[in-house]
C-alpha cells in the first residue's frame, strides 16, 4: 500500500492505492477532478500534475517538454505508483467546461433570439399549452356531523371546481394533506396535472402561497449544460442559466464517456458527475434566482443527444456504441424524477425529447421542432453545432439526418484560449489587414477578455486569413509584433496582451487550436456536401440555413463561410437561432401540442450514417482547408 | 450539559442532554428503547431503569417498592437529569412483543385455519387471480439492418406474445434492460402487470430465472405484526412470520402513539420504528427462509387499523384522535412502496385495505371480508380481538362495526407473564377443583413455557373461577402451594415453578393480570350488548360467531363464555377463524376480486360509535365481573 496525496485548490486529498495502480485511475477513485478528455489513453495531455515528493513510474511522452518534466510534470494516465507520492492537481476549471452563469434575463441577447423561435413556433398555430396548473379552493371544515376523510373532502370539491370525473391525490401531496389543511383553514392551493376527465394533485400548499407552479428545461450537451426554470402556467421564463458538464473529466466525446461507463462503477460516476456537479448546482442557482424552492419544480424536460440521455439514467450505454448501434430507448415513457435525486418535487416527472439513432439524438429532434424547417416548402438545413455536429435537411414533406465528430472546438474546447460563450469572451473579431492590429469585442463588454469563444475563433481564423497572416493550411506566413513562434516553430497571434488588459495571460490562437478548429468546420462542411449528395443535390437548393449552438450570438455568417464551415449561398439565407435544443425542449414541456409535434418528427425523420456514406473521407480531407481545396465551392471567397 | 450513559444489553450508549431534561426523552432521543406504553405520563410503571452511578431528581412513586428504591430503580419518566449518570436499561425483549417467529408452514396450525378461510372465499364463487405474472419471451438479437431500440423490441415481442394494445416499460425495467438482453442472448423472463388492454413491464430477469413473482402481505396490529409471503402466480405460500411492532415503546395504545407522533420528529420515529425494527427484519426472515431477494417482491397489502396505517405513511395523525376525528383517508390510491424504504422491488405498490373509519380500520374491513358473514342470510358477528377490539354485525344485507379499546391483554400484555401466541407459550389449561394442580398445553408442545397467550389467560380465569380459587371480582378466596400472596396482600396462582421446568421464572397470574383481563373481556361483552342492544336485539338472534386475532388458535368457547367474554349461545355457535385480517389482506393481494370486494364492503359498513352510545359506560361496569354482575345473561354458566 502506498499513500497519495493530492493536492487540489489548497486542500489536501489523501487516499491509498496500491503499488503499481495507475495515478489517474486512483484520483479517479478519490473523486480527484483530473482533466482527462481522451479518458486516459494517453492521447490528450491533460492530465498533467506536477509531482511534488516522492516518486512516480512515468515516461515523458511527447506531451510534456524536457523543461516541464525537469520540473516535474508527469501525465498521469501514463503514471504508476511505486511509493508514497504528493502531487499538484492544476485547477482544471478552465472556462469553457466549469463556470456556472446565471444571465441576467432582462436582457441577454439569446434569450431574444430564444423568444423570436418561440414567436416562429406560435405563428405556426401551436398552442403554448400544458396539462399543469395551481388551483384555488375552500372546503367546509369537517364537523361530526360531516365526518369525510381529508383525501375525499379534497377530491370532491376538486371534482366540483374542476369539473374532473375523478381525481386523484398523489401519495406526496396526501403526506402533507392533514396538516395543510388544518393550518390554512380548509382553504388550499393545489398543484394538478390533467389527463382528459382525470386530475391527479401533485401538491396541496396553503391558499396564500403564491410561488410559480415551475418546470425545469434542460440542454444537455456533452460539453455544456444550459437550462432554464419557468412558470408553467404563463410559459414566462424565472431563471436561466449554463456551466459544463461534470462528466468531461472522464472523456471530452461521447465514445470516451461510453468506455468510461462501461468500467466498474463507471456507469454510477458519470451519472453522479453529470447531476452533482451540473445538474443540481444548475438547480439550486437557478431556483436561488427565482426565489423559489426546487420543491416547486414539478415537472422537467431534457434534450441531449443519446449518449448523454443514457448516462444521466444511468442506463447501460456500450450498446449505443458497439455495432450494431442500439440505444435502449428513442422514445422513452416519463422518468420518475425522484430517481435521479435532484431535490425537486417527489411527484415531478421528466419528459426526454425523442432520440432518432445513436447518434442522433433528443437535442436534435427538439432542435429541428425549434428550427421550423418541418412547416415550409421550402428546402432547408438545420446544423446544430456541438461537440456533435447534426445537421437537419428537408422540408414539410421529409427530413433526413446525420451526425459528424466536431469536437468541443465550436465550445471553445481544445483551443488554448477558448471558452464557451460566456462573460470575458471575445465573440467578434477584425484584424487591420495592414497593421495586423484586432480590434474586438467580448460578451458582457468587459476590458479584460478571458478567453475566445466559437464565434470570435471563427471571426479570428477568417480575418487572420484574410489578412494572409494565415495561409489556406492554417499555418502563419507573417511576421509582426503579435505574431510569436515557440521553440518548436509553432505560429500564434496574440489578440490580447495580458499587458493591455490586466489579464492574467495573454488570449492568443496557436497553429494547433486553428487546425483543431479546421478539423471541426471540415467535419460540418463535408457532412453537408455527403448528405445533399446522397439525395442528388447541392447547397443551390438551400433555401435556409438555420445555425444553432453553442457557438454564440455573435456568429458572423460571412465569415463562417469565408473559412468553409458554411455553404457559400447568400447570406441573407443563414439565420443563428441560438441554442434550439433548450428552445425545443422548452416548447415540449411548455406545449402539449409542441411535444406531440416534436414524438411525431422523431418518428418520420430518416437517419444517413455518414461513416458508410461512399466519399465521405474524401470530402471532410478536402473540406480541412481554407476554405477548401476545391475553391470553386467557394466563389464569393478571395484566396 | 451533562452526560447520560444508557447499559443496554450489554452495551454502553452514550449522549448528552440538558441539565433538568427528562430521563424518559433522552432515551428516545438517543433511540434508546424504554418501554412506555402509557408514552411516559407515568401511568403505567414500565419505564423502570435502574441507576448504577450519579444522580437523578426521581420521586418514588406507586410503581416502585422501598426495596426497589433503595436498589436504585426509577422511573424514567419522572427522572430529571441533574449530573452525570449512568443507568441500566432492562431488556424490554418481553416475549409478547418483539420476539421474531418464522412459521413452519408446513404444518403450522395458523395456516391450516388460513387455509379454510381461503376455502371458504373460494367457495362463494371469488377467484384467486390477480395481474402480475411473468412471461417469457425471445426476441431476434439487433443487426445493422434491424435497429431498433431495446425498449420497443421487447415492448413489440410481448405485444405479440399477450396481445396487448400498449405495451410500458417501467423505469427499473428499462435500467436493467440493455444489459439483461445481451447477457440473455435476447432471451428474457417479465415480470408483468396487466391492466386491460395494457401491459407494464416492472422487472426483465435472464430467463432462466426460476425465482417465483413474489407478493407481501402484513397485517399491521398495534402490538403484533404478522405477515406472509406468497407467490403472486399461484396464491401458494412461501412464508410465514410474526414479531412485535416497534412502537410499542412510543405507547401501547393507539392514542399514546398519535400524541407522540405529534411531537416534534414524532411522526418520523414512529414511522422508523415499525419500518425498521418490524417490517424489514420480517421481510429479511421470510426472504431468507423463502431463499429469494427482497426485490422479487413486485406488490404489497396492508391491513391495519386507521392509525396505523396513518404512522406507517408518515401521515400526520392528530386529527384521528381529536374531536371530530378525521383520518387523511379511508380509501387511499396506490401507495409507491419505495417511499417506505422497505428494500423491496422499486416498482412495487402498497395496497392498503380500507378503513371505514378512525377507529375501524382496515384490519376490520379485511377481517369481516374473511369471515364472510357478508356473504350469508343468517345474522351474524365478527369479533377481532386487538389491542382494540373491533366487531362487526350483519348478514348479506347490512353491516354494522363498532370498535372498544381492549387493551393488549388478549396478545399477553399487560400481563406480568403474558405473550403473544408463539412457541413455549401455554395456551390451554385445566386445574382440579380438589387439588388446585393445573394440566396445560404450550404452543410447540415445548416443557419450559415462557408465558401465557391469550387463549391460555382465559383458561386459567375460567378454571380458577369454576374451582372457585377467585371469586367474580377475581380476587382470590382459596389457599394452597400454588397461591401466593405478597406483601401488599397481592394474590397469584403459579401455573409453573420454574424449579419444575427449568424455566428462568415462575409461570403464574396475579389479581392485578385478571383485573386487566377482566376489563378486557367487559369492553368486548358490552361492545357486543351494546351494538345488538342499538337495533333492538339481543344475542338469541345470532347465527354465528366468528372469532378471530392473535389470541392462539387453542381458544376454548365454553371458557370464553365461562368468564363473560362471549354471550352465552349454544357453542357451535362459534368458531375462531384465526388473523382474519392477515387473511383477508391476503385474499386482497392474490385476487382482485377480493380486493373490489373489500372497498365495496367498505363503502356500506356504517360505523356506531360507542362512546355516545346511552348505556356503553354503564354495560362496560356491569361486564367487569365473572361472567357478569346480571348472571341472568350467563344462564349455562355455574357460578
Amino acid at each position: 500500500m502506498v499513500s497519495v496525496t493530492f493536492k487540489v485548490n489548497g486542500a489536501d486529498v489523501v487516499m491509498h492505492a496500491m503499488e503499481g495502480d495507475n495515478l489517474l485511475a486512483a484520483a479517479q477513485r478519490a473523486n480527484v477532478a483530473i482533466d482527462a478528455p481522451c479518458s486516459g489513453n494517453g492521447a490528450c495531455g491533460k492530465c498533467k500534475v506536477k509531482l511534488v515528493s516522492g516518486e512516480l513510474d512515468s515516461p515523458q511522452t511527447r506531451h510534456i517538454s524536457d523543461e516541464e518534466y525537469a520540473q516535474g510534470w508527469r501525465l498521469s494516465c501514463v503514471s504508476k505508483l511505486v511509493s508514497d507520492v504528493t502531487v499538484e492537481v492544476p485547477d482544471i476549471a478552465s472556462a469553457y467546461r466549469s463556470r456556472m452563469r446565471v444571465a441576467d434575463i432582462s436582457s441577454e441577447k439569446e434569450l431574444a433570439i430564444f423568444n423570436q423561435t418561440k414567436a416562429g413556433i406560435e405563428e405556426a398555430g401551436i398552442e403554448f399549452k400544458n396539462n399543469l396548473s395551481a388551483v384555488n379552493v375552500t372546503m367546509d371544515a369537517p364537523t361530526a356531523d360531516d365526518t369525510m376523510p381529508d383525501n375525499e373532502r379534497l377530491a370532491w370539491k376538486l371534482e366540483e371546481v374542476t369539473g374532473a370525473e375523478k381525481v386523484t391525490i398523489s401519495f406526496a401531496a396526501l403526506k402533507k394533506l392533514a396538516r395543510v389543511l388544518r393550518e390554512s383553514d380548509f382553504s388550499v392551493r393545489c398543484v394538478i396535472e390533467t389527463e382528459g376527465d382525470r386530475v391527479n394533485v401533485l401538491d396541496v400548499l396553503p391558499a396564500d402561497d403564491a410561488a410559480p407552479v415551475a418546470g425545469l428545461v434542460v440542454d444537455l450537451g456533452t460539453t455544456s449544460v444550459a437550462a432554464i426554470l419557468v412558470n408553467m402556467e404563463d410559459g414566462s421564463i424565472l431563471a436561466k442559466a449554463s456551466t459544463g458538464n461534470g462528466q468531461i473529466r472522464y472523456g471530452a466525446d461521447v465514445i470516451n464517456r461510453i468506455i468510461e461507463s462501461g468500467r466498474e462503477g463507471g456507469s454510477e460516476r458519470l451519472q453522479k458527475a453529470v447531476i452533482e456537479e451540473s445538474l443540481r448546482p444548475l438547480i439550486q442557482e437557478m431556483c436561488a434566482a427565482a426565489k423559489i424552492s426546487p420543491k416547486r419544480v414539478y415537472r422537467m424536460c431534457l434534450a441531449g443527444n443519446t449518449t448523454m440521455n443514457h448516462l444521466l439514467l444511468g442506463l447501460y450505454a456500450e450498446p449505443v456504441r458497439m455495432d450494431p448501434y442500439i440505444p435502449s430507448f428513442f422514445l422513452c415513457d416519463d422518468v420518475p424524477v425522484q430517481a435521479l435525486h435532484l431535490g425537486l418535487h417527489p411527484e415531478a416527472k421528466l419528459i426526454l425529447a425523442p432520440n432518432i439513432g445513436s447518434y442522433v439524438g433528443g437535442d436534435i429532434t427538439a432542435g429541428a421542432f425549434a428550427s421550423m424547417l418541418w412547416n415550409k416548402e421550402e428546402l432547408s438545413l438545420f446544423i446544430d453545432l456541438g461537440t456533435n455536429g447534426e445537421l437537419v435537411f428537408g422540408n414539410n414533406e421529409f427530413m433526413m439526418s446525420c451526425a459528424c465528430s466536431a469536437g468541443p472546438a465550436f465550445e471553445g474546447g481544445d483551443i488554448s484560449c477558448g471558452m464557451r460563450a460566456t462573460d470575458g469572451a471575445i465573440d467578434s473579431c477584425t484584424i487591420d489587414r495592414e497593421t495586423m492590429e484586432p480590434s474586438f469585442t467580448t460578451i458582457g463588454d468587459t476590458k479584460h477578455p478571458v478567453g475566445i469563444c466559437g464565434s470570435g475563433i471563427i471571426d479570428i481564423i477568417a480575418e487572420l486569413f484574410r489578412a494572409g497572416i494565415i495561409n489556406g493550411k492554417g499555418k502563419f506566413s507573417r511576421e509582426g509584433r503579435r505574431i510569436r513562434h515557440d521553440e518548436n516553430g509553432m505560429g500564434s497571434y496574440v489578440i490580447a496582451f495580458k499587458e493591455d488588459t490586466g489579464a492574467v495571460r495573454d488570449v492568443s490562437i496557436n497553429e494547433v487550436d486553428i487546425d483543431n478548429f479546421i478539423r471541426a468546420k471540415g467535419a460540418i462542411f463535408s457532412a453537408t456536401m455527403t448528405m445533399l449528395n446522397s439525395m442528388g443535390m447541392d447547397p443551390s437548393v438551400l433555401g435556409h440555413v438555420y445555425v444553432a449552438g453553442g457557438i454564440g450570438s455573435g456568429i458572423n455568417m460571412k465569415n463562417a463561410v469565408t473559412i468553409g464551415m458554411l455553404p457559400d449561398i447568400p447570406l441573407e439565407m443563414f439565420s443563428y437561432i441560438g441554442n434550439s435544443s433548450l428552445s425545443g425542449a422548452y416548447a415540449m414541456l411548455t406545449s402539449s401540442q409542441s411535444r406531440e409535434k416534436v414524438d411525431e418528427l422523431a418518428r418520420s425523420m430518416t437517419y444517413l450514417e455518414l461513416s458508410t456514406e461512399p466519399g465521405y473521407m474524401d470530402s471532410f480531407v478536402a473540406a480541412c482547408f481554407l476554405p477548401h481545396t476545391d475553391a470553386a465551392l467557394f466563389p464569393s471567397v478571395e484566396v
